[in-house]
């Protein structure tokens, strides 16, 4: 249990001055019972009188601070929900990930953004082809990148770490690492990366060169870069960590589930005490190997046949994934989202791979990159993409759908209960959501009969456009349930391009103009608004409207506290953030008592 | 005055059926006497006995509903309102333009969009030197590009009318041109063009290549876009047209604006009726001659003493701009907003023109490349702009400001009155007005205490990222007006990108999913809640904040009427839509009282 600690110069004290002591011994006791915590005093003694300077709660690692909690507990000295209060949930990230071990001695190279929490150590890859190839062979790496895309996912799986020289906490490296729980260190401004190497400039102005095969250690925490080795201690999840969260989500209201898109995330997921899928991407399934090809094709068709005819090719893979996910999460709810992002990223942009791709596709490089300059988009992030293209190409989704009911219901032959939520993406208006759902109820109707079984499912749109949350109202009556986007909703509700905004977000955040990335933290002030609109909105048409947020910010404690004051039903955040959701659900309610 | 057209078959029906006539001609007149205005009826006879089939209000051109409207007023057959409600607004624009004489026999090639109304005849000239060569020379030029950029202003301005391959309505080549008052029909996807020529294909599929210096005729009120030289009847502002004007102007409550970039569209704009500049776009004068190098060297610049170096350059020019401005509107309001677009916008993107103007300002392509990539946005239209550039770079809006107000200190000496209201684009949050709001009083304090002069000026804030109507109770605390930015309001409130949206848009109206195009009448079902929510949240700050409109919408009648019911003081719009506004502002009022 807390008491005094006694460091070298507070025994000295005891020996040489026992009166002082013995004062400042009470004091402490009067100061700890009072706060009820451990305190870390600083005091000074001249002339033989002790001075107070100030105390404040004991600093202490997240293992000892969920161990005090519980020691605290069980000997009577505070109850369950203030032990509770005692931890903060970004702490609990320390608990998760293997960490450098604090005694370590480290050679800080560099410094780039905490992108994704633990640490790794491996040696430097400059592609995702080496870091598979390395994996193949047992080899640890770090793959360094100036900045990841779709076509890095394998190699990204494959390495312990990943470092950009460019984007931020919510760059594409940055979400996919924070999804797979993998060390990532983002926007290394420093390092200048070239063939084969990169450099950086040491504190003296000296360049130093790391070159590929050298070792190299992040620290995902802290966004230090770090030459060579260091020493590495593992995640640490004893029986106090389970029964302090058994005690959260004993008070919590809030449901917290996960974003994933792999069986294997689920099942981490699930560990980490998932209650179902909030945000299941289903265009990451399209990256994976065999997948590329018929979507390439799916993009090149010149007509409706054709696509259906790519189409029909994905279609077993995409049911195969479903199936797995869905057995994962064994009878908890699994949400959906239909295909999302523009067409163009599915297509190669360079030379080389574009003729490497236009030899796999049969066609000419001269067509493929007609195709390329017809798909280019001037703002592709309000371009093209999610819903818009059901519009224009009704038979995607409708094939995702079909690949959803197919799998729940061979799953349901089998006995396992499958709660398919799907969920319609970029909806910025009502014809949206009608013509989409339209497709999705027919279809999953006609597997149904076809296949003789009944799925309990529901169909959902995202609010992430600001125009959904202004007709929400109108939503409702076709939506049977709403998720927020906030990553999109904050993009467009500020005008912010999330992997444009590093040129100037930095100097907004250091001049005060804004107190936090509203990338990380829900701007409550703003976007806050049009999630309280769409909510009294939703529920006004709705009463019982089933409503979450599946938008980064479900693993921010602070904006899962604004959720849970916003009455919705549930977040949803990174496999490894869910432990940190379900003590800041905990902690709303507390706070909300107080 | 209106009466029974008596073309063939009726004077033939007098003849040889006069009972039925006569019934006729009484129906008729109830009629007309029923729906005051002149009747198209469509009757049959069957064995003597008239049948009607249905009646409505007559056709007519522009000129002709003008005129009759005029006439039955002096005849006291209707009263001025009743007239004023006779016109259709966007009619008139019918005779703000030369047309193509409706007589003329003419050979269509191809259709686009009808940017920009009126009818022009030239020569096919596929770049703008050549257009600004050939007025040199007073030969009449069509300018034909894939699209437009701000460099080739020069030569839309030298031109009798613009084609464009791609780009909506409210691409760059369709908002200048209207701001122009000049022909262009953009997104005619069926030109290709090559070196020299471009081709397109006629109704039987025969390629027919059109060939620099080939004549061409637009008519830009239609989209088509006709081979050779059509007769065209000139613009015909009558006498009528003045009486019918002023009705209108001692109806309306708007007052209407333009939004004008030089003395000429000022002198334009207040010939037509405007009552001060509503949008005056600083960005455009940065290309004129002798601009574009100071500007590129101000974003080469490594420093601030370099960016201010290459400012001082820029601002007696600003300051010529300006005082053109002022003098052309003389004692009406000018409202200036501060520079606006990306700083890649300004540099060269292709290789030819990145060595000469690597040449130009004596650095390396090498350099000029880097700074361009550094500059490089996955969505610009979300990225570093706006006031984000003058919280980055205070000293661009600073020598803005000080131009401005050396200016109108100039004309104030002369005794001319001048009303400046200097407006921050892009504002989000409160420290971005806070913050540049400082600057301009700071910078227009200083001017007229040194000059020994004082003008009444106010700093307002556009009203264009959907977070700033989400708190404009407090944007109003320090703004001493508002301006809706629809345009980019729009953009973000749906998620569109206006440069994107022709991939999905034309098919979306197509499907019903949208009635109108939201970038061509305010969509009042979202956006015009958050314009609604900015009114009145902005006005219980401050019950007398003045608020208008400057995107484009503000010449569109069903967009004014929005406006006058969301009780906005005033709409601005391209000058030679000004007369449309004022008429609609009128029929608003109208409308109102039934």
């Amino acid at each position: 249990m807390a008491g005094i600690r006694t460091p070298k110069p507070i025994s000295e004290l005891k020996r040489v001055m026992p009166k002082a002591y013995a004062q400042l011994e009470s004091i402490y006791q009067t100061l700890e019972k009072h706060f009820r915590d451990m305190q870390d005093i600083e005091f000074t003694i001249e002339d033989q009188t002790l001075y107070m300077l100030q105390t404040r709660n004991g600093k202490r690692s997240a293992a000892a601070a969920v161990k005090i909690a519980c020691d605290m507990v069980r000997e009577g000295l505070i109850n369950k929900e203030e032990a509770l209060m005692r931890v903060s949930p970004e702490q609990l990230d320390q608990l998760l990930h293997p960490m450098i071990d604090p005694k370590a001695k480290v050679n800080v190279l560099a410094k780039g953004l905490p992108a994704s929490p633990g640490a790794a150590v491996g040696q430097v890859v400059f592609n995702a082809e080496d870091a598979m190839e390395g994996a193949k062979k047992g080899k640890k790496t770090i793959l360094v990148r100036q900045e990841t895309s779709p076509e890095d996912v394998g190699g990204m799986a494959a390495a312990e770490g990943i470092l950009t020289a460019t984007g931020g906490m919510t760059s594409h490296a940055a979400v996919v690492a924070r999804g797979m729980g993998k060390c990532c260190i983002a926007g290394c401004g420093a390092i200048q990366i070239d063939k084969g190497f990169f450099s950086v400039k040491d504190k003296a102005g000296k360049v130093i060169k790391v070159k590929q095969g050298d070792f190299l250690t992040l620290n995902g925490s802290t966004g230090e870069v770090i030459l060579g080795q260091a020493k590495l201690v593992d995640a640490e999840l004893g029986s106090d960590f389970k029964q302090f969260m058994s005690w959260a989500d004993a008070v919590r209201r809030l449901k917290v589930r996960t974003n994933a898109d792999t069986p294997e995330d689920s099942k981490i997921a699930r560990e980490f005490g998932a209650e179902g899928i909030g945000l299941c991407r289903t265009e990451h399934m399209f990256f994976g190997p065999g997948r590329l090809q018929p979507v390439r094709e799916m993009i090149l068709a010149d007509d409706k046949a054709a696509r259906e005819k790519a189409l029909a090719k994905l279609e077993p893979l995409q049911k195969g994934d479903f199936k797995g996910i869905f057995k994962a999460m064994a009878g908890l709810p699994v949400t959906i989202r239909l295909l999302d992002p523009p067409l163009h990223e599915f297509l190669p942009k360079e030379g080389k791979e574009m003729i490497k791709v236009a030899k796999e596709l049969k066609i000419s490089v001269k067509e493929l990159e007609q195709k390329v300059t017809q798909l280019h988009e001037v703002n592709p992030m309000l371009g093209h993409r999610g819903c818009r293209l059901a519009i224009t190409y009704p038979e995607m989704y409708r094939m995702q759908t079909k690949a959803i009911f197919e799998a729940a219901c061979d799953l349901a032959k089998e006995g396992l209960r499958v709660v398919p939520e799907v969920m319609i993406p970029l909806v910025g208006m009502m014809g949206e959501l009608t013509f989409t759902k339209k497709d999705v109820v027919e279809v999953a109707e006609e597997v149904m009969k076809r296949r003789k079984t009944k799925i309990d499912y529901l169909v959902g749109t995202m609010i992430e456009i600001p125009r959904a949350a202004l007709i929400a109202e109108e939503l409702a009556k076709e939506a049977e349930f709403f998720s927020f986007g906030t990553n999109d909703l904050t993009q467009m509700a500020f005008g912010f391009s999330r992997d444009d905004v590093g040129k100037f977000l930095p100097h907004y955040i250091e001049q005060g103009l804004l107190k936090v990335d509203p990338f990380v933290s829900i701007d409550q002030t703003g976007v806050g608004k049009l999630i309280e609109m769409a909510v009294s909105k939703g529920r006004a048409t709705k009463p019982q409207l089933k409503i979450g947020i599946c938008g980064e910010h479900g693993g921010d404690p602070s904006s899962v506290e604004f959720c849970h004051r916003s009455k919705l039903d549930y977040v949803s955040c990174s496999p490894f953030r869910v432990p940190i959701a379900r003590l800041a659900a905990a902690q709303a309610v507390l706070k909300e008592k107080k």
